[in-house]
């Protein structure tokens, strides 16, 4: 048996209906894509056809297996690009900028198989096109986000959680979707040391050897010295400690008005926050949009466009497919450093 | 008696040991504020030389009046800049980038002299450059903080708030140094309406003929229908119903994550944020530095840039004088309408 160094990575189209399909026609024009990585479509043909219409890019699909139980064992033919090629949908029922069951369910079957596919072991990461919650609600999926459908499928127990990243700025959430009036009383020693475990683990995964992460405050000037708030006193600012103790290099709490700019100066990698609004206000002015989302805690890495569907320019050739580009770069880094890690 | 269009803009030096001096020295070196008004620079004559000696930038001053207790009556001399002439503090004792109880106290007595002539209306508006609180509570100040203390003096009566201005983009705060847990219980109908109607009336005395308000909500994804937290439904939304009923053009409340997109995509031209690090987040990643602070609630326009004394370059030369000459051009703008206003 031979080892392969170059990096298995699939690639499934998302919700048809969205900009996903066009995406991902435009990511295998870029010409470094193909020499990167041993590529697999999981998908329908003709939502791959769709986005070469769409875009004008056409590729060649060789059909690696026929047989949705067994795992593809051929990639990267001379003249086009692997398909492990399923029936999710039929073209019909394919309706540009439209939530629908159908297209919710094409994109949970395409999920489910690539998830199949990373517990054989037949790919090493899995890049997604942009899904769509009210299709998949459309479809059944009951739970919070695809993050812990897939954590369920892959059984996975540990702490997960999605990540951000944008340029060379990441960022974790204490607590998320939760009421403010809530938030301080969710802040403990032990969340804040989980998020910035998973971001720190997440980081050397992605090819930082020592990252350097920022806890953000709670409070405004980070509490003032006890005049605004104790959380950072009495919480956050021993929960650092005690992970500097544990060999981090982490820093905090840092005012929430003034971490970001030292994100953007290069001073810090990551930053923890404490609430949704304060990382999700500044990463959309930075520009969420060009962002990748990493699905962190899944035992291999998992990445998307930070962006949705798009249904407002879908169908139009008119996306922008840097993020989706970013994603795949980052899905790329991330199974180079993961197996170095696991070589130690 | 001749009626007077010229606005009569004072100007204080603010923290001598600080970036102040060398400001001004800037700003008045710039050809077209000579031309929109006539300046009354009130301080202390070595202080204001003190400014050109760091930057070479040399300027003719005027005294229009020996006498503290007289308020000056000649401005705009042909050859020169007014100057109201102080002794608040010796020339040994100015000592840069240094906080000090004599500091303080000359910034506190050019601030209250100017104070004196906004009562006495000697002067329409006031531009100050940066004060140093640390210095300022050395000096004993008890306010919490310089508009608090304008506002005693000028005894006013009525709602005051600090606004914020960068760009096109305005901020209000419906909560502001309190702690996080605290917010939620502070946001109450009537004082959405108070933070909402004074940047209203503070952007129409700033030119705006109908200024289209956006009041932020409270929870992540302005609680997502209620999903997380009501207040949005509770109180926000009503308190947007009602003032909408009175004829201000606002709406909301949106997410907080997106509100400040509209404002650079120059959809709205105020937010109203419920709590500090929401707005403030948002503005020092645009750049709130380039930033003007406007004193709202105040009997005449009071400016300032929104940045501090700069110990870190004081006495350097290189302060940017961008936003001390925004802070002078919003003041000369709000004269302007302010005046017209209270023709109505």
């Amino acid at each position: 048996m031979t080892v392969k160094t170059t990096p298995k990575i699939g690639i499934i189209p998302g919700d048809p209906s969205g900009i996903g399909p066009e995406l991902v026609a435009k990511l295998l024009a870029a010409p470094d894509v193909r020499a990167r990585a041993d590529i697999l479509l999981i998908g329908d043909r003709h939502v791959f056809e769709l986005g070469q219409q769409q875009t004008g890019k056409p590729f060649v699909m060789q059909e690696v297996s026929r047989d949705e139980d067994t795992p593809p064992s051929v990639f990267a033919p001379d003249d086009g690009f692997a398909l492990h090629a399923l029936h999710t949908i039929q073209p019909s029922e394919v309706s540009i900028a439209t939530h629908s069951k159908a297209s919710g369910q094409s994109t949970l079957r395409c999920l489910d198989r690539a998830l199949d596919l990373i517990k054989n072991k037949a790919i090493d990461a899995l890049v997604f096109a942009p899904l769509n919650k009210t299709s998949m609600h459309l479809a059944g999926i009951g739970h919070a986000d695809e993050l812990h459908y897939m954590a369920e499928k892959l059984e996975v127990r540990g702490y997960i959680s999605e990540l951000n990243t944008l340029d060379a700025m990441w960022t974790s959430r204490v607590t998320s979707h939760i009421a403010l009036k809530d938030v301080a009383d969710a802040i403990t020693g032990a969340r804040i040391e989980r998020a910035s475990f998973l971001i720190d683990q997440t980081l050397r995964r992605a090819g930082y050897e020592n990252p350097r992460v920022a806890v953000a405050g709670l409070n405004p000037h980070a509490g003032d010295g006890g005049n605004f708030g104790t959380e950072e006193i009495e919480i956050i600012a021993p929960a650092v400690r005690a992970m500097a103790d544990k060999g981090m290099t982490v820093t905090g709490p840092w005012p929430s008005d003034t971490v970001f700019l030292k994100a953007i100066a290069g001073e810090i990698d990551a930053v923890v926050t404490m609430y949704h609004d304060q990382g999700q206000i500044a990463l959309k002015l930075l520009g969420f949009d060009r962002g990748v989302t990493v699905q962190g805690g899944l035992p291999v890495p998992v990445t998307t466009p930070a962006h949705g569907t798009a249904f407002d320019i879908s169908g139009q050739n008119r996306a922008e497919v840097g993020a989706m580009k970013a994603a795949f770069v980052m899905a790329h880094r991330m199974v180079t450093h993961w197996n170095k890690d696991s070589e130690l």
